[in-house]
């Protein structure tokens, strides 16, 4: 085997801990410097790759690197930008290819969702077909949780953890107001067409009545008659409800909730607004006086609060993916396996990409209360360990210290630019 | 002096460190168990005294009163009921001296903003009057800061480092995506009429050019043509804009950007929307992708990443309450003295009630940069040492532990109730 040089790119919504899998794709390809050479980073994810606008991580220093386990969203940009079809678009990947061979690179490390696994299959496959073939490998990603073939996606524990303990806060908050002031409050979460960040929010009620006393997943169509009934019963029973309300959750028809309709560069519709329609319908039908929070983007971004369980997963399947790459491996997601549920235990797995790209695992019923507005104990058997363990990022004046890498370019080699 | 007995209340929204000041008021009163009986709390605040619902603090052991430093929220129920005009409802103020008479209490001690301030001072005044005197001291809580004679209010140190970690983890993330993404992201924060939350936010940018860009403040009339202008600029010269919005923010006419147009139980306008309201601004005008974060009560509950400052000033003041109390003061607000900016030292001061009532204290113009838009360094000078340290709470189970407390109620002795 041949000593080649590695791209590594992050693709799509960042989370507060894939810079935690760079770092591990970074350190162990420098243990393998037998085998790889340099670790060049696609800046802004693939567009990137495409540009040839790639950065030279070996100018970042260990500690920066190691900086970055405690460093959320991602340190060389990523992309919401989805590779079209073979056939639609071959110019896209013959310039891939292209570029990848300019720069002597073999491996190919991407560090996405679904999407990312669908481009990192299909890049795997050309290269074969083109005779310069590149070891492809999928770093798993994504805050939605919703990567079919692993037990969990890093990324997911983090925000987990952030709905728990934000509703589990608001729940005190509301307790000690509900007298006289607000009687209901909504926390929206992001999470696209999966429950599991709602359901995660469940894991803050540890005994019967405590809240969050209202979960709305995705999964379960929404039923305005029966959410009605169940906020007002919570409210006479308890003095205030509080409720987290997943971002796709849809009507009977199949339609979100949500008010907004623009669509991102996947495709994919931008959810968002769940909260005030909630509150409105609350309040007109209800009368109770409402609050809601949007976490949006601050749940994904919030490296302060991170799990630990998460932290270490994402660096592990960081490192493994280089491990799997100079053991030959090609066309596969390094996943996790569940060994046990307590004491947790977890190893490190892979799963063919053709079984994981483009499909979305959805929570299963069985997680979900018969009524449809909660968590069973199954679910927390699950969702438990995944918010485990603080792992907090070193703070100067009161605040956060996040790796600022230089990020310096590697001098282009083709004559031709690419529009992405 | 004889002994009495004490009541404490929390009153207004909730902070999270309003029950550190409770320890203070509540352990600083068992040192001084020869002056000091039993301290009973109010259940939901003032309503407690008023339906003579006490709770009895003495049931509760030295290990829950000193989990209370690490709980956010109210543990005795806060309210949001403002007492009337003495003249306009005399009856209130008559039936508080009876209820305190009835449980033989000589200390009131209420834990507020600006309006509780005034509560404090009437009942002070008032008492005197009926012949049947009560000291009553005011332990500041607010975290909108706006309150006068205090250095800072307890309560704004942990939502300003809220603020400030929060965009800081935002800015990340943005500028990860912006190239294929989001492009303007909006956090809206609360504080009411006053600037301070949304100006510490601009401590996270601490070199030029470092995000949050945009600050948007209640003191600096909202100019729709010169904030786009800065919006459309910061994004053609970095990529993306970050911007922290005060959710009071009004047009040159004082009237608030946001459209929710309900009123609170003290006749303050209820605020919020203005995210959603800039959002669109900026869709409808500039064409660029946003996300918003609506922080709401999440921020003013997040002990999770509560300052360390924040904290020791409250359970400070809380224990100089108790101090002052008896050595025989009456009538005064627990303030607040800022000794050095850098090392940050402060010591405990006290302000007389009667100039702090019902005043709010707004940021200082050479607190804003000239062009409206951040803070100045003299704000930083300001803001920074109240952010400063972590004071993380105890997790189990990736959950942090708040403490839940017995509240036990204190039997009544009077025969007549009271319609709250």
């Amino acid at each position: 085997m041949t000593r080649k040089n590695a791209f590594y790119a992050q693709s799509g919504g960042v989370t507060a801990v894939i810079n935690a899998s760079a770092a591990g794709v970074i350190e162990a390809a420098r243990e393998h410097s037998d085998k790889i050479g340099t670790v060049y980073a696609g800046r802004d994810g693939i567009v990137g790759a495409l540009t040839e606008d790639l950065i030279d991580t070996s100018a970042e220093s260990a500690g920066a690197i190691a900086a970055l386990k405690h460093t959320p969203a991602g340190a060389f940009g990523s992309a919401r930008y989805k590779l079209k079809g073979l056939e639609e678009n071959r110019a896209q990947y013959e310039r891939l290819i292209e570029v990848f061979k300019a720069h002597d690179i073999g491996y190919f490390f991407y560090n996405g969702g679904g999407d990312s696994a669908d481009t990192c299959l299909k890049i795997s496959q050309l290269s074969e077909k083109m005779g310069y073939p590149i070891q492809a490998i999928h770093v798993p990603k994504t805050m939605d949780n919703d990567l079919p073939h692993t037990d969990c996606s890093p990324g997911f524990g983090s925000v987990a953890k952030y709905t728990a303990v934000s509703i589990r806060e608001a729940g005190f908050d509301l307790a000690s107001m509900c007298k006289t002031s607000t009687k209901v409050f909504i926390l929206e979460v992001m999470g696209r067409h999966a429950g599991w960040t709602a359901a995660a929010g469940g894991l803050a009620s540890e005994a019967d009545g405590q809240d969050p006393h209202v979960l709305l997943f995705p999964e379960i169509a929404f039923d305005e008659e029966k959410f009605l009934a169940k906020v007002d019963e919570t409210v006479k029973r308890h003095g205030y409800c509080t409720i987290v309300a997943s971002e796709g959750v849809r009507n009977a028809d199949g339609e979100f909730l949500s008010d907004a309709g623009s669509t991102d560069a996947f495709g994919h519709k931008q959810l968002g607004g769940m909260a005030p329609t909630l509150a409105e319908l609350i309040k007109n039908k209800l009368g109770y006086k409402y609050h809601y929070a949007i976490a949006d983007y601050l749940m994904r971004a919030a490296r302060h609060i991170a799990s630990q369980t998460d932290v270490e997963q994402a660096y592990a399947v960081g490192r493994a993916a280089v491990e799997y790459a100079v053991a030959g491996k090609s066309g596969i997601m390094v996943s996790i396996v569940r060994e046990s549920d307590e004491p947790y235990e977890w190893s490190i797995g892979e799963a063919p990409l053709d079984e994981v790209a483009n499909v979305e695992k959805m929570m299963p019923r069985e997680f979900i209360s018969e009524d449809g507005f909660h968590i069973t104990e199954a679910a927390r058997r699950y969702l438990k360990p995944l918010i485990a363990g603080e792992s907090y990022p070193p703070y100067a004046d009161g605040l956060p210290q996040y790796a600022r890498l230089k990020n310096v370019a590697v001098e282009k080699k083709l004559s031709e630019g690419f529009e992405v």
